[in-house]
């Protein structure tokens, strides 16, 4: 074990996909029930990989709802703040596994996030303003073998930070019911 | 009340902004403590916007965590599946919200969301395999007065849709501590 990861499965699971590609074709998901207002409940529970269906033990529940000034009942993070936290899990834990599987030991790893986000863009109030983050500045502490530039590496083959600093393809399907 | 939105706020705080556009810049925030292996907590509690320092009602933490095929202990969502959680909330929310602005009734919104990411880009076995999301798929259901144009179109408002459709421009700081 190196930083908490079986390092030893993780080589075998690397060279398992390296010999056959499509174990590591994966899909996740979410279901989502709107509450009211800006309330609502998304749940993750199954999800595919290594060629089957499996589930979490449990089923996670997140409750999204928005703060008082955006008209909300503050009975959760709202989901900009979700896109936030999912950065800051994946970038830890990219840098956790990448620096096990390069033999580097992680004492400690502490992080800050901040993402600006003009509303004039969601409210429709200037066509040049995009209504997602514009900016997202990302501040990490960390403590054990890795260098400075390693850590700046390994950082960047986060896959939510590529979700974000690139382009996604996003399908939308509606149905009236 | 419309969509259990304060449409009459709504609409004051969509004014207030027009009036003076520096209301509408906010900053939101995430901290995240790596515990071990693919185990990390984010924290999303204090925000900026509307001139001044806020704070949720309560700070929120978030568990994120890997399942045993990711060599992980499954104590939560993995953060891939935190970005689609983010998702589902951000375009329910605009969906309902905007469905108030327009005087349209909303009666029930539920959702489905399937993202594809091949874990060679995260393994670094193909330099042309991206770590992150390749496509994500999205289903709405929706009972109500808008019709399937009109849920299209303010869908694609969505903060989280605009976030992970579009680049993000995102800037990391490393200290070794």
């Amino acid at each position: 074990m190196r930083n908490g990861v079986n390092v030893t499965a993780l080589a075998a699971t690397i060279n398992a996909v390296r010999q056959q590609p499509k174990l590591a074709q994966f899909k996740f998901r979410a279901r989502n029930q709107w509450d009211t207002g800006g309330h609502n409940v998304a749940t993750v529970h199954d999800f595919y990989g290594t060629c089957q269906d499996m589930e979490h033990k449990e089923p996670f529940t997140m409750h999204a709802d928005e703060p008082a000034v955006l008209l909300g009942e503050d009975q959760g993070a709202n989901p900009v703040e979700f896109v936030l936290a999912g950065l800051s899990g994946c970038m830890t834990t990219t840098l956790a596994y990448h620096s096990a599987s390069r033999g580097l030991n992680i004492e400690s790893i502490e992080s800050e996030f901040e993402g600006d986000i003009d509303l004039q863009g969601l409210f429709d109030l200037d066509p040049n303003v995009r209504p997602g983050y514009r900016e997202i500045r990302v501040k990490f502490r960390v403590k054990g073998d890795a260098d400075e530039a390693t850590i700046q590496e390994l950082l960047r083959k986060s896959p939510v930070y590529d979700t974000l600093a690139n382009p996604v393809k996003i399908k939308i399907e509606v149905e009236k019911v």
